[in-house]
């Protein structure tokens, strides 16, 4: 199980006045927090228009001061990139490059003779994926483009696109349908997403949230993309990696308790 | 999703007391209060030894006289499944006959002809189900003698025995792939579990049970033996079923809410 902690990010109210200010205390603060919690990627996101890459750049340096945990260099800016990967100290995760043309093809020159792991988002120029097929399809295209540049397997991280129930209430099961056949074809490889989106326009999303991450760990979910001090996605995690034998003799799980994190 | 109150069972303190001192009260509180929540089913188990025929008479009288809900003949001896059948006026779920040739034998006369669904528990003469295998040959038993005895599949309901992950890691797992194989092969079936078992010796067991549930809702599981009023159990119900589109635009998840169920 992989944790990609997701608060560095410029969709965040508090980030974004971070970086207005050049508060390196405020990101050093949250980067110490999420590493603290057991992040085990700290996921860095520059997407403030016209500033991309000099706010990765910035943000890469501030967070690699305050811990030693390794980046996810979260954005769609291939200058971005560079600066990101000119900075960092450990193997980071690439998040993401896609089936679009103009992101894969700006994306993996950048990426050849650089060691990465990197998420493959299923993602194509005709939009959204709309089926399990079209993740496929995505994902069978990136498995090619990245094997062609030298990734193996096991440092690729698919993330199927998770989309709202309360518009499509097939989404949650097609995307169950998506994480089964991508683990069943490329073994070796991760399944990663943010699950928050599932619950978008409904009531009590954290409780949608905490049931789709069991839902989508039991179909082959292995790295989240999440917030690691949220006390019910923790639980969520926790739980369900001993219901799946993920968790040998539950020791992950009876830790957790012992530190007063289940309820 | 087919509910089955399970707060009716001689195991329990109260309920057992209620029987000793023929308290027909406490018992129809029970009912009432379970059916109010939405049980489809209201278990009534009579084990007392000794007293199995008896006491099934009695539940089943005082359960009717209270509500209107079907009930569920909890029981392993056959002329507490006798005394139950005589008196139930809506359709029975009887939970359970096994693959044990002593139950099956005893059982399986006395159901034919009789107006009723039937719970299969997956356990045969060689005792608990020691793998998915073990499950699927006590299955196929079962769905060979049921059929012989005139049940349609849409009444045969599978209980793969859930057992605790703390002695077993790979019960969990084992438990989804079996509910899995078993949609897969008799889809019109149904597949039951108290799941309550899984967390056995482990602290935070609600967690764990409400985890499991959602799960096992993921692998195929349609119907729980629970206590209706259960928050945790519900919420994971709820939430499971808008997620994996049983709940056609969350109509139900959203009247939960609603009724100030969730959170």
């Amino acid at each position: 199980m992989i944790v990609v902690g997701e608060l560095i990010n410029m969709t965040r109210k508090p980030v974004e006045q971070a970086w207005k200010q050049r508060d390196e205390e405020a990101i050093a603060t949250l980067a110490k927090k999420q590493a603290e919690a057991g992040a085990d990627y700290i996921d860095v996101n520059s997407g403030v228009p016209g500033e991309e890459a000099e706010c990765m750049a910035w943000l890469v340096e501030v967070v690699q001061k305050a811990v030693d945990v390794p980046l996810s260099i979260d954005t769609s800016h291939p200058e971005a990139l560079s600066e990101g990967l000119k900075r960092v100290q450990k193997t980071p995760l690439i998040n993401s490059v896609s089936a679009e043309k103009e992101r894969w093809s700006s994306f993996l020159p950048l990426l050849e003779g650089v060691s990465c792991r990197v998420v493959g988002l299923l993602v194509g120029d005709s939009g959204l994926p709309k089926s399990v097929q079209d993740r496929l399809d995505n994902a069978a295209f990136l498995m090619e483009k990245l094997g062609e540049a030298g990734f193996a397997e096991e440092d690729i991280f698919f993330d199927p696109c998770v989309m709202p129930v309360s518009t499509d209430p097939a989404a949650g099961a097609e995307l169950m349908d998506a994480l089964r056949e991508l683990e069943s074809r490329w073994p070796k490889t991760h399944r990663i997403a943010a699950v928050s989106n599932v619950s978008f326009g409904l009531p009590v999303r954290s409780l949608l949230n905490r049931t789709f991450l069991s839902l989508a760990m039991g179909a082959g979910l292995d790295a989240f993309i999440m917030n690691p001090s949220d006390a019910g996605m923790v639980q969520a995690l926790r739980a369900a990696s001993s219901l799946l034998g993920k968790d040998e003799y539950c020791r992950e799980y009876l830790q957790a308790y012992r530190a007063g994190l289940l309820k």
